[in-house]
């Protein structure tokens, strides 16, 4: 038995910068054509000159020319249409984060003022370009991205022709929030379509599995699942897969990532498979995100084969999902074009 | 400004045994005068000997006749009155465990079922043997305990007379039951009525505060530290502390507990005084608990000052709450009497 996926896509990816980029950049091209990669550096991407040569450190830590990078800026109220216009097609998107959030955030949106926001919010729409959003209020950890759906209703309804893309969505209230308005679209990561709190901190506490936003209940994931099964049109993957160290991870106090890019495809394969929606995951995978974000990747085909793989125990440091298990599907083979 | 405590007791103890017993016992012993001491060793404590052997070792690791283990066997369903009469005054309380639901508990209870229980529980209601019970369900790990309330309820029913000990509420629907029903008392750790989820898990994870059960929202803090503070007579103090190596905290799979034995007295001292409440907590730490237990403790009259108290990184190769934090009270002065 065997699968065949044209060009997939992971519409949120951190592959942070120097030895750490080096380490994980090909756990993504190997298996992805492209990806949404986030700019939460130290210090943030916020000109076209650290873009730029951002996306070349990139490119030159994948070595691959059928993978490509979409770069994204650091959101900052300050962008105006002259500044983002002269990225041209440098720039795919801009990711919001409100301040404090998650790793690297210190420097984001505090309040969500509409007229502070104006200006850069009209110039991005015009220019077409898709507001990426970390949507979590500073409220109690499991009802952070619930509260925050107001925040994207406003931003909805103040700034009618923005792309507004709810990234790594969690929880129910945000699938309910996508058909209600026209311009909210939304990621869906590989690990909460899995797992739960009760994975994270229901038997042992498991650091690997700790990540913003938390994993929420099992409602949630079901109602995660049946727009990701079902290819809902405005949602497509994004894996916000997240490297840090094994000790890290495994400390006194665990940074928030799921390190998902070595096992995403082959993981959403069996899950997909699992529940009899394999004919759906091409558009999860890459159709719905070259409708949303209009980009046109590298050709890579890669056909998955059902047979059992063993999840290395980690990447130069860093430890997968599903580390030391076996899947239950493999990649066969793999067909690239370059993107140059 | 100093305060005199009477003989603290901790009602809801975990020594552990061998050379972790060896390790932490006196720092229970230094600053409380007994402890209802856990029975879910490998294997459970469930004969006479063997609590008798176990009261032993724990006298011989604390070294302190100022200390006394009150001693609790596993909970069975097969036990019967003429067993349980056989123990006389060397047992105070029998702990039930579900099966399967914190750290050695594989062979508890599995269901309810009253008849099964009835033969056990009359004989301890007749025995005035109290029942401690870790009253989590297998459900959604924030949602485990408020679905035990059910069954707290019809134990509470069935056994009038039995004397029922809600171990460790985490949650303002345990605090709601408290006084729904003549028969149910509760025990209260320090770190449910200092954290909540968003300790452990809402910044970065902390595997330290990791607990069952799981610190829970904001609102149910605020129920527990509302019987705490105003010193409900059915509450008394019980730590829950629960010593793990290191290691076995930040790891790739934690264990579940939190260690506040050595600093607990001094924490509840300065949360006490925040909220203006000193003069309740000689009744939370010790006359409460005396009244439900009808235990007489060691005499040992603790003073304490407010002088700054710097908790030290680990105790042994285990890490305390507050670990390199500075508490606000300390230590004065220790009047020990013997309890042999």
């Amino acid at each position: 038995m065997t699968i065949t996926l044209t060009s997939p896509l992971d519409m949120h990816l951190h592959l942070r910068d120097g030895d750490m980029l080096k380490n994980i950049a090909t756990c993504s091209s190997d298996t992805f054509s492209g990806a949404i990669v986030m700019p939460n550096l130290v210090p943030p991407v916020t000109t076209l000159g650290e873009l730029i040569a951002y996306k070349n450190r990139i490119n030159e830590a994948t070595g691959d020319s059928s993978f490509m990078p979409y770069m994204t800026l650091f959101y900052k109220p300050t962008y105006d249409y002259k500044f983002l216009k002269s990225f041209g097609s440098e720039l795919t998107a801009i990711k919001l984060y409100p301040a404090g959030i998650t790793t690297n955030s210190e420097g984001g949106v505090s309040g969500f003022d509409i007229e502070t926001m104006r200006p850069s919010l009209e110039a991005m729409s015009e220019l077409g370009l898709p507001l990426c959003v970390h949507g979590e209020t500073n409220g109690f950890v499991m009802d952070r991205e619930a509260e925050f759906v107001s925040i994207y209703e406003k931003l909805a309804t103040a700034f009618p022709k923005l792309k507004i893309i709810m990234e790594h969505i969690s929880t129910k209230e945000s699938v309910g929030a996508l058909d209600r308005f026209e311009n909210l679209y939304a990621t869906i990561t590989l690990h909460h379509l899995l797992i739960t709190l009760d994975d994270v901190a229901g038997g042992m506490l498991k650091p690997h599995l700790f990540c913003k936003p938390i994993a929420k209940r099992p409602v949630d994931r079901d109602a995660l699942l049946r727009v990701a099964l079902e290819a809902h049109p405005k949602v497509c993957f994004g894996s916000d897969s997240a490297p840090h160290p094994q000790h890290a991870k495994e400390s006194c106090g665990c940074a928030a990532g799921v390190f998902t890019s070595p096992i995403a495809l082959i993981a959403l394969v069996e899950l997909f498979e699992k529940h009899g929606k394999l004919e759906n995951l091409q558009k999860f995978i890459s159709d719905n995100a070259i409708k949303i974000y209009g980009v046109t990747p590298p050709n890579k085909i890669i056909t998955l084969e059902k047979s059992t793989m063993k999840v290395p125990a980690n990447y130069g440091g860093v430890v997968p999902m599903f580390a030391n298990e076996e899947l239950s599907w493999s990649v066969k083979n793999i067909t690239k074009s370059s993107h140059e």
